[in-house]
């Protein structure tokens, strides 16, 4: 009974480091990032979507596909339509991977920030 | 002359799509993603950063190729071997790229935060 719970941790880390490959390999498409505004924007059918784009249907429902299979989408069938919409918990996911290498550009900006306030004081020369 | 500072952000907008494009796809991968994480901890040899993994050190080479064409490292010859560290420069401006969206998990928050303040104000039941 013992391993139960490292395993448990072990599978929800793997699971996270899955939703993360997923969601990154959706995203670092310019195609996919722009229907994802779209959709961010208002939910709307794979025709509206598809439509200010130069490529078929088909290859906008298999970008479709990767968002939703990223869990970047979510898909309603009404009727004979299928209704797009964001759904962002895989991206406030994804985007906690950052938090970890923050302190590299804020440190920076840190610095800039005291160098510029001690010339600030510094008598003009 | 009038169309040459469109032309200029169209191009910046262009480079900037490329580089995001790189570093989503970069980061897709976890191996890649753990060595960026001990290149980020501290700047080492290629033969250091292959050690803990259990590819080949080729494997490894093909992995920072692709983390240093999406310029998340930096690498530096000394002698005969090869420095590798962190630069953070474009993973801060691919976490740019979530701020779009940033207000769907935020609005729930401030909701869900609504929601419990006026639970507290009200009477136990």
């Amino acid at each position: 009974m013992t391993d139960v719970a490292p395993c448990g941790i072990l599978n929800r880390m793997v699971e996270y480091q899955r939703h993360v490959d997923a969601v990154f390999a959706a995203i670092a498409d310019p195609t996919r990032r722009a229907i994802l505004a779209r959709v961010a924007r208002k939910p709307a059918t794979v025709t509206e979507i598809a439509r200010p784009f130069p490529v078929s249907l088909n290859a906008i429902s298999k970008h479709l596909m990767v968002l939703e299979r990223a869990g970047l989408i979510r898909r309603e069938v009404v009727g004979r339509e299928h209704h797009c919409s964001i759904e962002p918990k895989r991206l406030r996911d994804a985007v906690a991977w950052f938090d970890h290498y923050r302190m590299f550009w804020e440190d920076r900006l840190d610095s800039l920030e005291r160098h510029l306030v001690a010339r600030r004081k510094r008598p003009h020369s």
